[in-house]
């Protein structure tokens, strides 16, 4: 079954205080955006990849993907995460019935093999995301008050790339557009239909750049020669 | 009200990778165990503190903390936590009635300004804590199946130092104990009997030293000239 990925770019990255789309922002001289590229390259099993970008960076995004990932198709994303992820899916190839990558720009290490075991995952279950185990104490507050405590053994941090049979994402993608419902991920659109979604081993390397505390973490990683 | 702090440093830091207590690693040259004394004792608001190690640390510990924080007790601690917290509380001077703050030796950057507002809400309501947003999308998971997303705006990490009136944390660990109750912190003991716990504002720079990236991230911390 052919693997198709949508890499996911289009963030304004608030949160880095850079002024600028985060995917364009570089880690040893190098955008997350080609990081990204390359990562999900470097899974065998990925075939084509579409990059998702602002609309005003087009250009930019063709140059940089052209030079060092060649033949990714990069189109323009959308106001919410799931327009951009819309925008990708409908650059699909009409009638691709395989499976579909959804990975974040700002999470350019992930290694292949959890790329690889995603894929796999949702190949025979039809849909499935990495996880990581939760390292804080995580509490449920109703405005400043306490309401409990959640048991941390039944909690897991989702991470990307998330992994879906084209016409699971597809159902689930036209379901929440229907209902005019805002999902945080792409699974999220896919457990409210009740389907199932299984979870594959994650990695603390393939963490999410948000903060320029994650970019310094980046550029260590790739000095020390671990990226 | 008065108000003490039972620092807790009787973890094993099995995550650190170290071979010994996590209080016992330094950071430009300084343990956690001083440096989380040393915070707290920034706060105008704390007076004693105790400190609970190791029972085959007691003789380092004092000796650490008798040469750059004098006047710390220091009592040997349990197998979990939560019999650490009550050494730690056994160790109060009787018919102490103020607001006692368990914190963290692995949260060494607490600011002064965060104790000082979780002392204060202990005093008006009882109990509160520091706490952050999560900044992960959290699953709801049964073995490898997702159940669901959870709905991050009502989700918190919680921090340290957590804070009580006196009475409050005996009463509730007092349960805790009689009903063989494992608690992850001193919160869940009082959420448990109902009380309110209130939240206050955490910060980035009480993050929980857990990894060697975390060790990392301290020293840039302090070399950078913020801590």
């Amino acid at each position: 079954m052919e693997t198709l990925a949508i890499l996911v770019a289009a963030g304004r990255g608030e949160r880095m205080g850079a002024g600028r789309p985060k995917a364009f922002l570089a880690v040893a001289g190098q955008t997350l955006l080609v990081r990204s590229a390359r990562a999900l390259r470097a899974a065998p099993s990925v075939g084509a990849i579409v990059a998702v970008v602002p609309a005003d960076a087009l250009e930019e995004a063709r140059g940089l993907l052209d030079a060092s990932v060649p033949g990714c198709v990069v189109v323009a994303g959308g106001g919410r995460r799931q327009d951009s992820v819309k925008a990708g899916l409908d650059a699909m190839p009409e009638g691709f019935e395989g499976v579909v990558l959804v990975h974040d720009a700002a999470r350019p290490f992930v290694p292949a093999d959890v790329v690889e075991a995603v894929a796999a995952a949702a190949r025979e279950h039809g849909a499935a995301i990495p996880a990581v185990p939760l390292t804080d104490t995580v509490k449920e507050v109703q405005g400043a008050r306490v309401m409990g405590t959640l048991d941390r053994g039944r909690l897991a941090a989702a991470q990307t790339p998330q992994a879906f049979r084209r016409d699971v994402l597809s159902r689930a993608y036209g379901r929440a557009f229907a209902d005019s419902i805002t999902v945080t991920d792409e699974s999220m659109a896919v457990e409210r239909l009740g389907l199932p979604v299984v979870c594959v081993e994650g990695s603390a390397r393939s963490r999410k750049l948000t903060t320029p505390d994650d970019l310094e973490w980046a550029e260590r990683l790739v000095q020390d020669g671990n990226a």
